[in-house]
C-alpha cells in the first residue's frame, strides 16, 4: 500500500462542475472567465462528448467566486452578478416572462451547514396565490415554493415529493437550491454555482436521493448551489499542494531581502511559479511522488478506517449561510420579477 | 338596531364539535362523558340526521378537557388519556397494526399560535425510510410526515399539496394536526379534540383551504386539534354570561357572612344556580334581553367596522404550545407503535 | 355587589402614561398633539403636582400612534417619526453626541409577546468594543447592550443585574426597551411610548421588578415601550363603551337611507356623537349606570375568581413584534449615531 | 524555510489540559486513567512546578472521552460519569450542600459551534428566586444563571460582566461552560473537560477575554468545556501522523492474507506498532524529518498567509451540540441538587 494504491474506492465527492473541470483538461468544453469587482465568473458549456468524460451532464455551468460576503458592499456586488447570470441562464432556456416558477429549498433546516435551501426560501417573494386573488400588478410572475425536508426527517424520498408537487401544480420551470460539498478549501462558502442541468446526486455528496432534472420532471430545472462543507481528505490534499508551492516559492525567495523585512508572509499563491516534481519529492518523500488522485486515495485509506474523514464546515457557518441565503433570495427575486429592483 | 338584529352576517367561528353541540340540544347525537384525574373526556357520535342540523360531519368526536399542562405530572396524565383515546379511535376505524401512516402538521411554523402542527411533527417518530433499510424491529409501523406550510408561505393550496403526496406515497391512513379557533374562553389551550371526520375548513376559522377527509383522499383521516385562539366577540359574550351568573350568585349570597370573611371571591361557576331572564335584563338592559347568538351578532356589528374583533391568544402561548406539542407527539407515538411505551 | 363596588382591589394595569391621562383631566399637565402621515404623536409633560395625581413620574411622555406596520411604506414613516422624537428627547436631557449609551432589552426572549426588548437588541449597532480597537470613524458614539433576561429564567432580580452593569461599565445614559400591557384594545402593537422617567414597575403590569431610573442608577434613563398585551377586562370594558356609542349612532342613523345602502357598516368611532347616560342605561341596565372604573372593578370581580382574566395578544404577534423591533432598532441607531442615515 | 523553521509565531491553540500534557511528559503531574463502559476518564493533578512547564494552572483537570452521543443509551452513560466526576470535584473544593451557585454559559448563542454554554443554561434548573418565595423543598441549593454573550455582541468585556454580577449577587461558587478549540481531530465533540482552575483565555483559542478564576472573583470557579472546533493545521498534522502509522502498519501487514480478505480496512490506530523516524522520512521527505511542533509551525506558515487556516466544526454540529448541552445540563442538575436523580 502507498506504493500500490487502488483508486477504485475513493470517488471524488464534489457537486461543483468547475471543480471536476479543474482537475482535468477536456475537449468539448467551452469555457469563459471574467473578473469584475474582485468577483470571478466562469461559464462552462459541456457538450455531449465532454459530458461522458467528466461525468457531468451536458449543459451550462456558471460559477461565481468571491471573497467575504459578511462585508455589506461586497455582498451587494455578488448579489448583482448572481442575479445577472441567473437572468441570462433563464433567457437561454427560452423561459418567458409569464412562465410560472416553483422554487425548491433542499436540505435540512435544522442543520446549519445544510440549511441554505430552506433559508433562501424565507427570502423569496411568493406570488402564486395572489394571482388567484387578482392582487398582482404587472412585472411579477407566478412563484410558489416548496421546502421538502430530507428523508431522515420526513421518511419520504425527496425527489418523489418534488415530482408529486410538480405533477399536481404544473409549474413551467423549477429552481432548486442546495448546500453542496466542495472539493477545495478555497471555495467553501465563497462560490455560487448554477446550472441548467438540474441536480444529480450521483456526482455529489453521495446521498441516494434521485435526480431533479428535465428528464425526470419534464420542465426546465435550474440548480443553484453553494459548497458549505469540505472533507478532511480535501483539506489535507489541498494543503500538500500548498506546501509544495510554498516550498518552491521559499527556495526562490529565501535571500530576497524584501521578504525578510515583511511582517507577514506574502500570499505565494498569487505568484506565478513553475513547480517541479523534484521539489515535491524532496519535500514530501513517497507522498510527493503521487498524483493528486493517488494522494486522495491514500488519505481515504488512512482516514476512513479510523473514522476521521470528517465533513466539516467553517465555524462562522451561521453568519455565512445567512448572508448567502439573502444574496441568493434577493437575486432570484430580481431575476424572476422584472418589477423587483 | 339592537332590537332588530340580522343574524345572517355572523357565523360562529368554531372548529370544535363539542362547542357546536353545547349550543344546541340535538337528536341523533349520542354522547358519553367521563371524568378521570381532573380530566374530562367527552365522546360524541353524530349520525347522518344530526350532522345536517349542527353542520358537523357524521362521525366520532372526542374532546379531552384539562387544566394546566405546564405542570409535569398533569401533562403526563393528559398524554396518557390522549393516547388511549387515539388508540380507540384508530381501532374503531379498523386500521391494522401494520397500516402505514402519514402525519400532517398543518399551520404556520413562524406564527406561534398557529405552529402546533409543525411542532408536533418535531416530536413524532419517523420510520418509513428505515423500513426500506431493514433497520426496524417489531412493534413499529411505517410513519412518514409532512409539513405543508400555509398558502401565504407557499403560494400553493395546502389541501392539494396533501392530496398530491397521498396519491404518490399511498399511506394507509392520515393524521392531521392543527391549531383551531375556540368559541369559548375556557377551552383555549385547555382542550384536545380528535375526530375521524377529517378537517372541514368551512366550519372553522374561515380559511378557504379545502377539506382533508376520506371523501377527498380515499383513506381514513383523523384530525387532532387544539383551540389556541379566541376572538374578542367570544371573550365579551362569555363575560356577559359570567356577569349574569355572578350577579345572581351575589344576590343570593350577599348576606352570607362566610362570603364577607373570604379573602378571595369564590368560583361561582362551580355552584348550581338557577338563572332567570329577569336578572339578566336588570343587570344588562336591552343586551340582557338578547339570546346568545343575538349578542354575538350585536358584538360583530359593534367590533368589526372599527377593526377590533381581534383574534387573540394568551400571552403564555409559547410555553403552552410547546407542552401541547409534546403531549400530542408522544401520545401519537404510543398509539402508532405498540413498542413505544 | 354591582351597586356597591369596592374600588380598592382593581388597579388599572397600564404602563402607558397617555392612557393614565386619557382617563382623567388633570392640572399640571401640558400636552401637545400632532398628526402627520396618518401617525399621531402626543407629547405630555407632567409636572410635580400632576405627577402625584396620575401616579406617573414627573417628566416627558411621548406617544406615537399608528396603524399597520406590516406595510413597508408605513413602517418606514413610523421609524422616521420615532427616531425624530427620540432625538428630541435625548437633546432635552442635554446628552452630548459623545456620551456613551447602554441599551437594555428587557423581557423574555422565549415568550413572543414579551420578546420585543431582546429582539430590538438584535437590530442595534454595537460599537463600544470597536472604540478600544480604534476602528470607529466619526459620527458614531459608544454603544453597548445588555439582555438581562427575566427573573424566572435567571433567578436574579433584573434591576440589580442592570445596576451592577451600570456601576461597572459607567455608561453616560441608558435606554431600556420593554413590552408593556395596554389599557385599551386599540393601542396593542400600534403605539410606541417613550419617556425620560425610566421604568417604574408599580404603575405597570404588576411585576415586582424594581425601578430603572435616574434615581436608582444616577444616569439619565430613557424607556421605550410598546403595549403588546391586553387583559380581558380591558377588552370587555372597551367593548361596552363601543356598544354605547354604536347604539347612539344607530339610533340617530336608523332611517338614514345611505346606511341602508352600505355594504359594510361605517366606522362610527370616527363620528362626533353626543353620548348620554340614558342610552347607556337603556342598553346595558345596571352595568350602564356604572363609571368606567366601576365597570372594570366589576369585571375584575367576575373574571378573576374563575381564572379568565387572561392577558392576551393578537394572533399575528410574531410578525408585529418583528416589524416593531426593526422600527425601534433602526430608529435608535439613527438617533444615537449621526452618521447612520 | 522548511529546514529553518521559526517556532515563535505559532502557539498551539488548545484549551484542553489533557492535550497540553499529551505533548509533553512532565514531572509534577499525577495522572489517573480509568475506562468504564467505553468511556475513558483521565484525572490529572498539576502541581506548582509542572504548572510552569505546561503553561497550565495548578489544579485538577478531568477529561471524559467518549464516542457517539447521538446514541441515547451512550449519552445516558456519559451523563452519569460526568455528573459523578463533577460531584467529586465539587467535594474536593469543600463546597457545602447549601452553597449557592452561579452558572455562566459562555459563548455566542447565534453561532452553533460556540453556543454550547448558552444551550446548557436552557437545561439547567434555576432556583435562586424560588428560595425568596419560600417555594423550595429540601434537597435543592440556590442556583442562578448568566448568559453574558460575547464582546462582539455586547460591546462589553465578558469577564467584567461576570465580575460585576458576582460582586453584586455574591454566589458561593461559579461554574462556567464554554466551547473550546481542540488540538486533535479525535476529541472534537467527543470530550468533556472540567477543571477547578477556571478559564484562562491565554492558553486557549486566543480571544483576549480575561481570566475567570478564584484569583479574579474570590470564589471557587469550575470550568466545563467541550472542544467543538479544530483548525486546519491540526487536521493536517494529525493526518501526517496517521499516515506514518498507517505506512508502518501496511508494511508489516502487506503479506498478511487476513488483511487481503477484509472488506474494510482495519483500525490500525488500535494496534501496538513501533514507529521509526526512517519510515516517516521515506514516506514524507523533509516533512518527515520534522518534529510535531515544527510541522505545525510549517503548516502555519503555509496556510496562514493564504487565509486557509480555517477553524472548522463537523457538519453534524447542531445535533451534537444539542445532545452535549443536554448531557451537561442534566449532569449539573444532579451534581448540584441531591434531590435531582
Amino acid at each position: 500500500m502507498g506504493h500500490n494504491i487502488d483508486l477504485t474506492n475513493y470517488k471524488i465527492r464534489t457537486d461543483l462542475a468547475i471543480e471536476a473541470i479543474d482537475n482535468q483538461k477536456i475537449k468539448g468544453i467551452v469555457s469563459k472567465e471574467i473578473n469584475e469587482d474582485g468577483i470571478k465568473i466562469t461559464e462552462v458549456m459541456v457538450n455531449e462528448e465532454a459530458s461522458q468524460i467528466i461525468n457531468k451532464k451536458k449543459g451550462h455551468y456558471i460559477t461565481i467566486e468571491f471573497s467575504d460576503v459578511t462585508d455589506y458592499e461586497n455582498s451587494k456586488k455578488v448579489e448583482k452578478k448572481f442575479s445577472r447570470e441567473l437572468s441570462k441562464l433563464i433567457n437561454k432556456l427560452n423561459i418567458s416572462k409569464e412562465a410560472s416558477c416553483l422554487i425548491v429549498g433542499l436540505g435540512n433546516s435544522k442543520s446549519t451547514p445544510d440549511s441554505l435551501g430552506p433559508l433562501v426560501i424565507n427570502n423569496v417573494l411568493v406570488t402564486n396565490h395572489l394571482f388567484e386573488l387578482g392582487e398582482v400588478t404587472d412585472g411579477y410572475r407566478k412563484v410558489s415554493v416548496l421546502v421538502p425536508g430530507v428523508m431522515g426527517q420526513t421518511g419520504l424520498e425527496t425527489s418523489e415529493i418534488i415530482k408529486s408537487i410538480v405533477d399536481k401544480f404544473k409549474p413551467d420551470f423549477l429552481i432548486a437550491i442546495d448546500a453542496l460539498a466542495s472539493q477545495s478549501i478555497e471555495r467553501v462558502n465563497k462560490t455560487i454555482q448554477m446550472t441548467d442541468t438540474g441536480i444529480h446526486p450521483g456526482s455529489g455528496i453521495g446521498n441516494s436521493r434521485k435526480e431533479i432534472s428535465y428528464e425526470t420532471l419534464n420542465i426546465p430545472c435550474i440548480a443553484i448551489g453553494v459548497p458549505t462543507v469540505v472533507d478532511a481528505i480535501t483539506i489535507v490534499s489541498d494543503t500538500i499542494n500548498y506546501m509544495h508551492k510554498h516550498y518552491t516559492y521559499s527556495k526562490l525567495n529565501i535571500n530576497n531581502p524584501i521578504n525578510k523585512l515583511m511582517a507577514y508572509s506574502p500570499n505565494y499563491l498569487k505568484e506565478k511559479i513553475t513547480l517541479n516534481k523534484k521539489d515535491k519529492e524532496a519535500l514530501l518523500g513517497i507522498v510527493g511522488t503521487l498524483e493528486d488522485n493517488e494522494i486522495k486515495q491514500l488519505l481515504f485509506e488512512v482516514l476512513t478506517p479510523i473514522g476521521f474523514n470528517l465533513m466539516v464546515t467553517p465555524k462562522e457557518v451561521d453568519f455565512l449561510i445567512e448572508k448567502l441565503s439573502l444574496i441568493i433570495g434577493n437575486g432570484i427575486n430580481k431575476s424572476l420579477h422584472y418589477n423587483v429592483k
